[in-house]
């Protein structure tokens, strides 16, 4: 009997989706049926997680935590939340809940470690990069890691919040292209996608650069989970 | 304030990806908050609604009733139901619940008048030919439906089941175009995707056809419902 798979979602809609998408998509399964249950709260209604950790914005946590209750009353087995900024306040919504809940930067850790990645550079916002949660999860398994530049890490933040969050299809990528060949130039082995909603940015704005991709990690984690053969 | 949109899903599990998808791409909004809140149930334990109509196969009702409730009790305002087959069954699901159900089929005949169709090809599951909702809806509002011939026909529905259904990602899509093909020889202005597993075949098998889509129609309704702005 497969478990049934709980998403946190709204932050942001377009990296729930996606996650989704990547569940439905890795699920090695031949008709509608054998798929697990996924039951998804897209809950636009919690506040910014960059804004609240580093400029005393409004907390998500009371919202986050109401999503995991309803997820676990509508049946969910175990939770996943594709939002790695979130990941600062996850002992906090883990603990509101009984079912478990999967650690996306732990699963990315995992990953790299087993393709013996020894040096990675880090694509997120400001709050994931400076509240260090990736930084502390690396040094625990020896990777080293990369950080854009401010100017760079600017970049970052506006093809995050200017481009995809705002929804502009045809926002102008070379600026973000920029930081991430400076990691690279600087000797990281691939890039970490360590904001929702850079998966779809390098879709969407069709750059090919190595990546390490959380929230694949993160469907194929939530897929184990739920006991579903995995493609 | 804008509603809460509710996804009776799992019909397919991608069809329900990619109408969460473009709920979120056609939102005009500019950050994670003004997104309407999406509450998803992709409930893989709804039988197969062809089976159910066709071949004496178990009723579907029962599990989308559950769904629709689960939803409901979860803050949704409205549903939709990203499956053209269930849409038989839309009445019984409807009167289950207090709050109000998009009717997809109705809105992508209101499409087709809005851009002057007056003769479409339906490209659909043979539970949804047979039971003649597309022809009904069609037959109301004068504008003709051609349907594929039975071998036609046939690779429909073996794309659908044994290509994206199946997760088939190399499947040869040689016989579909075929039927494609002929639906507009004979005369179609533009193709009907009449099942919702066939926007993701088009985009997954790179098909290019002139073709209306009842997923984005509904995706566009469910966000004029809920109050927000769209693209």
């Amino acid at each position: 009997m497969k478990k049934v798979i709980g998403i946190i979602g709204g932050m942001g809609p377009l990296a729930t989706a996606d996650l989704f998408r990547k569940i439905t998509l890795h699920a090695a399964v031949a008709s509608d049926q054998e798929h697990p249950r996924v039951v998804i709260d897209s809950n636009t209604d919690i506040p910014d997680r960059t804004e609240a950790l580093l400029h005393g914005g409004k907390s998500p946590v009371p919202e986050m935590v109401n999503s995991a209750r309803r997820l676990e009353r509508a049946g969910a087995e175990v939770l996943v939340m594709p939002c790695n900024t979130a990941h600062c306040f996850f002992d906090e919504v883990a603990s509101s809940v009984r079912i478990p809940m999967l650690h996306m930067i732990t699963l990315t850790c995992d990953a790299l470690r087993a393709r013996g990645v020894k040096r990675a550079g880090l694509l997120a916002t400001d709050g994931t990069v400076r509240t260090g949660i990736y930084q502390n999860a690396f040094d625990d398994n020896d990777i080293a890691l990369l950080t854009p530049p401010p100017a760079a890490q600017a970049a970052v933040m506006d093809i995050i919040y200017g481009g995809i969050k705002a929804g502009k299809l045809d926002y102008d990528a070379s600026a973000f292209r920029a930081a991430c060949e400076g990691l690279l130039a600087a000797g990281a082995e691939t890039l970490v996608l360590g904001c929702t909603e850079l998966p779809p940015v390098f879709e969407l704005y069709h750059l090919d650069y190595s990546a390490v991709d959380p929230t694949l990690e993160l469907a194929l984690g939530a897929l184990r989970f739920a006991g579903c053969p995995i493609k």
